[in-house]
């Protein structure tokens, strides 16, 4: 079904797709190249929510070239009205000959009818070329469409031994410079940053993203003109937050989750969800689908241990990543994540070991449930 | 000084040094190369202790081409009647024209003196070319004849977390197949394989090398034929191992370091060394010491958190060699390593990171002293 062209066409439109990587939230990374005979005559991909759709950028560069061609699409045209008018008509009125998606919509709503609608207009559609690589695209967007719930980095920094800070709670600087601009990447990537009260009132961290910080192959990709700043969401059981934290001063949505919205007082710039008490703290598969209620498919959490360990008890890790430096801080240094009283090895969480590489001095391992 | 020429030939004479770095313990890695001209008219390698030298072995295949020759060779020709005669010597006699040599003997009593006997007898002598890695083949070999001490090369095995066992001891197995394959090829690798009796008390490991766990290219470069058991050491301070336990009923050597040698009795088949309590253990730094002088250079540690906390506490440990699962093990599993107390940031061990890799689903560091 697909030759050798098709799949280099594909690949091409993946990477155009990447290009939006830290501005499309909470749409999906999308990209389209269009072709006639051997040539590529167009090329798009999805900038911004706002913006027009990967296909229309490449039908407007393939103008007239666009009759007869093949387009090539990273994910199911749209076939709905949202904020742009669906791309399946627009390749229908480019009269194309053929359309190759690399998946369906993952929407099962959805899935289908822009496949549908361009075979009822008399265009061939074929799909799932470089399916994996597509999906790998937008973890966030195809996990709310599919399951209702955001897709969950848990981001750690430790020593060798599995610390965090020092029994009196030092911890500045554990891992290296390198890594930190490499949190800043991630963070620019995701809908949002997440947090805790207890890390705003013991850090008082910014949690917003630094383009000045990004490594210099990032800032080369990314014009600073169009930086995007992730939510920032905290959650805040007991509304222990204070308008005077850091983080409010900066640019940038910040949303409060909160057992005890009666007790916020932080102005109308904080948009502020209640979520029910669940043990010491949030129900966080309640806050987490809340948070994808709201548009926010990728997850990005900076925090301490209680949550990490809450988080990873409850199952609500997608992938993990941990920076980890060559040192060592003792058995009364803090743990990674509090949880325990497990009594057999089957019950150890365990996951699979996807990337390791060495970043400055440190280690990062990404690690996805098993 | 030194052509691109003279950087090949030395380059091919390291790789053939490490032709022999399963055997040649206690000895040195030593690589040599013969050329005549354009041309290689001679290579060895130190195979093994008592069998000769690598420059004999070059000169044997260059013959009568050795005339006028330069000979390459990794370390200073050998000026002393040891178990071989003196390879300075035998280039003299082959009236070969020029030595370039990696590095001079690291034996500050000797070093020096091949060179001399070598220009004494009018032969062009040039050293340091390629000597990082000239050096890299004989850690151990170096450290005991600049110190007197050995190199110490402490392996551990840990969760993300950095726990080696659950809170009720239960270990097995953090890592998968692939890492322990790994290790039987750095246990291969060392003059001596070093743990504790709690560890034989507890787990009653071989503490040997098996031929047949070896990854297939280690196998491949390895004749099982001449397949050495490196010495097992056992820092038994109080004599408590039995001789049932399975180590001693393995080929290869036993060495029993203890405190108490009048308590031991173990057959005449182990040796024992003496050794004076430090604090509950032993003095690890007059034991390292004694393993030097008895010709073990080079010791790979496999030993639990106790043994782990002190070598690191007392600054003993050239290399740590960290293996590391994808999984999390709670805040109530053991620790990596017995030590702690530590105050500030600045008192962490730290350690440079020289090697990263993903070893099966586990991940390997290996990290050398700051």
């Amino acid at each position: 079904m697909f030759s050798q062209f098709d799949t280099d066409m594909m690949s091409r439109a993946i990477d155009l797709a990447k290009r939006g990587v830290y501005t499309t939230a909470p749409n999906p990374n999308v990209g389209c190249v269009i072709t006639q005979g051997d040539d590529i005559v167009g090329e798009g991909f999805h900038f911004r929510a706002g913006e027009p759709h990967a296909e229309v950028f490449a039908l407007r560069a393939a103008g007239e070239k666009a009759n007869g061609a093949i387009a090539y699409v990273t994910l199911e045209p749209c076939s709905h009205f949202g904020r742009t008018p669906p791309c399946a008509d627009a390749l229908i009125a480019a009269n194309v000959s053929r359309v190759v998606c690399a998946m369906v919509d993952p929407n099962p709503n959805v899935a289908g009818r822009g496949i549908q609608r361009l075979r009822d207009a008399g265009i061939q559609v074929d799909v799932g070329l470089l399916q994996p690589q597509a999906e790998a695209l937008n973890p966030g967007f195809i996990k709310v469409m599919k399951t209702g719930m955001p897709y969950v980095q848990l981001k750690l920094a430790a020593s060798l031994d599995g610390r965090t800070a020092l029994a009196n709670g030092k911890s500045q600087w554990i891992t290296g410079p390198e890594a930190r601009a490499d949190v800043q990447v991630f963070r620019a990537k995701a809908g949002a940053v997440l947090s805790t009260s207890q890390t705003v009132l013991d850090d008082n961290p910014s949690l917003n993203v630094r383009w000045e910080q990004f490594p210099l192959d990032v800032q080369a990709d990314y014009d600073i003109k169009t930086l995007r700043q992730p939510i920032r969401v905290i959650l805040d059981t007991d509304a222990k937050v204070k308008i005077d934290a850091q983080l409010f001063s900066l640019d940038g949505e910040v949303l409060l989750v909160t057992a005890t919205p009666q007790a916020v007082s932080l102005g109308d710039d904080v948009e502020v969800i209640q979520v029910n008490r669940q043990g010491n703290g949030l129900d966080l598969s309640a806050t987490l689908r809340a948070l994808a209620s709201k548009g926010i498919n990728h997850i990005w959490v900076e925090a301490g241990a209680t949550l990490a360990g809450s988080l990873l008890n409850a199952d609500l890790v997608d992938e993990l990543i941990v920076y980890q430096a060559p040192k060592l801080m003792g058995q009364d240094a803090r743990a990674l994540a509090n949880f325990g009283g497990l009594t057999a090895m089957e019950q150890v969480p365990s996951f699979d070991l996807t990337d390791v590489c060495q970043i400055g001095n440190d280690v990062r391992l990404r690690m996805k449930k098993q």
